[in-house]
C-alpha cells in the first residue's frame, strides 16, 4: 500500500489512542461517585490501540507511537526510510486528537486546559510527585519492555491473530503501573499532542516524553533481537 | 438464511444490547459503596456487543445498531435494500428492552423512570452538563471511529476470529470517553428503548441520537473505504 | 472419555466457579477503601468460566452449571442420559468449594456465614431489596441469554477458539447487571454450594435460584435452535 | 534455543511480572480518590503474565513462577534437569524488579519499604488478617488450580492461540479472590523478589510462599495428569 495511505491511517491511529486516551482521563476519570479512576484511564488506552491493531494492522502495522516506530526500525522490521514520515503522520494525529478534545471540553463549563489536560509531567506535575529520575527510569524501563512484548507478539512463530489483544493490554498494564509517576507516556504523540493545549509546564517537560520512550523502545527492540539472534 | 431469521436474531441481540447495557447502569452502577459505576457500564455495554458477535455474527452479521447497519451500506458491505427490515428490528428489540427493564426496576421500592432510565442527553441532561455542541461533536467522532474499526476488524484480511473481540471492546472504549457526555449512544436503537420509558426531555433530545451517529457511521466507513479504495 | 473422567472434570470446574467467583465475593468485594466491589466479583465469576473452558472443555465440554447442562440437552447438544451425573457432579463441586471458602473465612475473627455468604436472594435478602417477582424475570431473561450465547458461541460454523472468551464474559456481563438483583445466580449449583452453608433464608429462598435458571437455560437453548432450524 | 537464552527470557519476564504486577500495587493501587485499588492490580499481575506468555512463549514457555516450573515437571510437561535453572533466572529477575522498584519508589518523598512493598504475609501481616492456616490452605487451592488451569489450556487438544489469555487471566482470577488474604503469591520468585527489600517480616515469612504455591502447583499438574492419564 502507498506511503500516504499507511500514513493517513498512522495519523487516524494516534488521533483514536489520544482522544480515547486522554479523553477519557480528561472526561471520565474524576467524575463525582462514578468516574472510571486511573483503572479506567488504562484500560481506555489499551483498548485503543487493541481496537486500531485489528482496524489498520493491515494497512500501516499499526504503530501510532514514534517509540514503536523507531524500536522496530533498531529491531529491524521497518524500514529507516519509512520512520520519519509516520513519526510526522502519528505527531499530527495527536495534536488533531488535542484540538478536538480541546473543542468538546470547552463545551463544558469552567474548562481549562492549564489544569493539566492529560499531559505528562515530573517532579510538581507528577501526579504523584515523582522526582524528574523515576519518571525517566519508569519510561525508560516500560517501554523497553512494551517494544519487547511487540516484538514477541509479532513473531512470525507467534500467534498473529492474538498480537492486537497482547500489545493492547500490555499498553493498559503499562498504565496501571505509572500513571502516579508520570501520568504515562511511552508515546511522544500522545505527550505532544495534550502538552500543546496545556501550552505551559507541559511544553517545558515535553523533552522528558520524547527521550525517554525513544531510548527505552531501542533498547527492548534489541534486547528482543539479540535474544533471538541465531534463529530469525 | 432468511431474512425474517436475520432480523429476528438483530431483535435479540439489540434487546440483549440495550437491556444489558442500560440495565447495568439502571441496576448497578450507584449501588452504595459496591457499585460498578461508569467503567462497569463501559464493560457491560462492549460485552453485550462481544458476546452477540460470537452468537449472531453467523445468522445476520450482528450489526444490532441503525448506526452500523447504515455505514455498512455506505462501505459498501451491506445491501441496502435490507437496511430498513434491520432498522425496524433492531428498534423493536430496543423497546421490548426497555419494557423488561422497566418492570424489572419496578420491583424495587421507588423507580422512577422519569429520573433518567439511562437516557441520553445533552445541555443540562448530559451527565457532566456538557453543550449540544459538544454532545454533536462527541457522537460523531465516536460513531466514524466505530464504523472505521468495524469495517477493519472484518476486512478479508484480518484476524476474523478476533473481530468480535475488537468491536465489542471499542464500544466499551466508547463509553469509557463518553459517558459524562451524552451518557454514550452511538446507536439509536439503544437511544429510543429507553427514551420511550423516560417520556419526556429523553424523547425531547432524542433526534441528536438518530441523527449524530448516522452521520458518524457512514463517515467513518467512508474514510476507511477511500482507504482501501484500490486494495479490495 | 470416560464418564467418570469428565463428571470429576465438571465437580472441579464447579469447584473453581465457586470458590473463586463467590470467593471473591466473600474475601475482596468490600474490602475498605481498596475492595474490588461488583465489578471485581462480577469480573471474577467470569474469569473462573472462562478459564475453565479452557482447561477442561476438551475433557468434559465445561459446563459447571445444571442450567447450562439443561438447556444444552433442549438444544439437542447433550445426550440426556448424562445429564443427572453431570448435574450430581456439579452440586458436588460447589458444596465442596463452599466448604473450602468456609474454612478459610474462619481464619479471620469475626466472620459469620448466616450474614450473607455470597448467598442469593431475593425481597428482603435481595442486595437491592428487589421483589420475587423482579429477580424471577432477571434470572429467567439472563439464563435464556446466556444459553443463547452458548449455543452461538460453540456452533461448528463459529470461532471456536474463541467460544471460551465469549462465553466467560457473557457470565460476567450477567453479573454486571444483576447482582443487585439476586446477587446474580443463572447456577443453581452454584446457589446451592454457598446457600448451605448459610443456612438459613438462603436455603428457604434456593428453589428460585433452581426453577428459574432451568426454566431460562431451556427457554434459550430452544429459542437457538429455532432459529438454525433449517441450518443445522 | 539455548538454555542460556530461555533464562535470559524467564529472569526478563519474571522481572515484568514483578515490576508491573508489584509496582501497580505500590504506585497506583492507593493513590487518592482515583486509584486501582485490588482490581486494578489483580488486572495488572494477570496482564504482566498475559503479555509475557505472547513475548516469550516461544522463547522459554514463559513460566516465570518456581511453582509452575515445578508443576509443569510434576505433570510430564518440562525436563527435569532445566528446573533449578529456570527457578534461580525466574528468582534473579524477581530480585530486580525489587530493587528497581526500590529506585523508582524513593523518587517519591516519604517512601519507606518496611510498611509493605508489596510483601506477602499472612496473620498480622495479611491484609484482611487472615490467619496463617487460612494463609496456606488458600495459596495451596489456589496454586493447584492455576496449574491444572495451564495445563490444560496448553494441552495439545486445546486452543494454541488462547492459552496465553486463559493462563492470564486466571492469575487476575486468582488475585481478584485472594489479595486480602495473603496479598496473593502462587509464585515464590514474586514474593521473594520483594520481601528481600521489605527486609523484615517478610523475609521472616517468606517460607510460606515457598512451601505453599510449589506443594499445590505440583498437586494441580498431578491432578490434570491423572485425569487424562490413559489419553495423551
Amino acid at each position: 500500500m502507498s506511503l500516504i495511505k499507511r500514513c493517513t491511517a498512522e495519523t487516524l491511529g494516534t488521533f483514536w489512542l489520544v482522544f480515547g486516551g486522554c479523553g477519557s482521563a480528561i472526561f471520565a476519570a474524576a467524575y463525582p461517585e462514578l468516574g472510571i479512576g486511573f483503572a479506567g484511564v488504562a484500560l481506555a488506552f489499551g483498548l485503543t490501540l487493541l481496537t486500531m491493531c485489528y482496524a489498520i494492522g493491515n494497512i500501516s502495522g499499526c504503530h501510532i507511537n514514534p517509540a514503536v516506530t523507531l524500536g522496530l526500525v533498531a529491531g529491524g522490521r521497518f524500514p529507516a526510510r519509512d520512520a520519519i514520515p509516520y513519526i510526522l503522520a502519528q505527531v499530527i494525529g495527536g495534536l488533531l486528537a488535542g484540538g478536538v478534545l480541546y473543542l468538546i471540553a470547552s463545551g463544558k463549563a469552567g474548562f481549562d486546559p492549564v489544569a493539566g489536560f492529560a499531559s505528562n509531567g515530573f517532579g510538581e506535575h507528577s501526579p504523584g510527585n515523582y522526582s524528574r529520575n523515576a519518571a525517566l527510569i519508569a519510561e525508560i524501563v516500560l517501554t523497553a519492555f512494551f517494544l519487547f512484548i511487540i516484538m514477541g507478539a509479532t513473531h512470525k512463530r507467534g500467534h498473529a491473530g492474538l498480537a492486537g489483544v497482547a500489545i493492547g493490554l500490555a499498553l493498559t498494564l503499562i498504565h496501571l503501573i505509572s500513571i502516579p509517576i508520570t501520568n504515562t507516556s511511552v508515546n511522544p504523540a500522545r505527550s505532544t499532542g495534550v502538552a500543546f493545549f496545556q501550552g505551559t509546564w507541559a511544553m517545558e517537560q515535553l523533552w522528558l516524553f520524547w527521550v525517554a520512550p525513544l531510548i527505552g523502545g531501542v533498547i527492548g527492540a534489541l534486547v528482543y533481537r539479540f535474544l533471538h539472534a541465531n534463529d530469525e
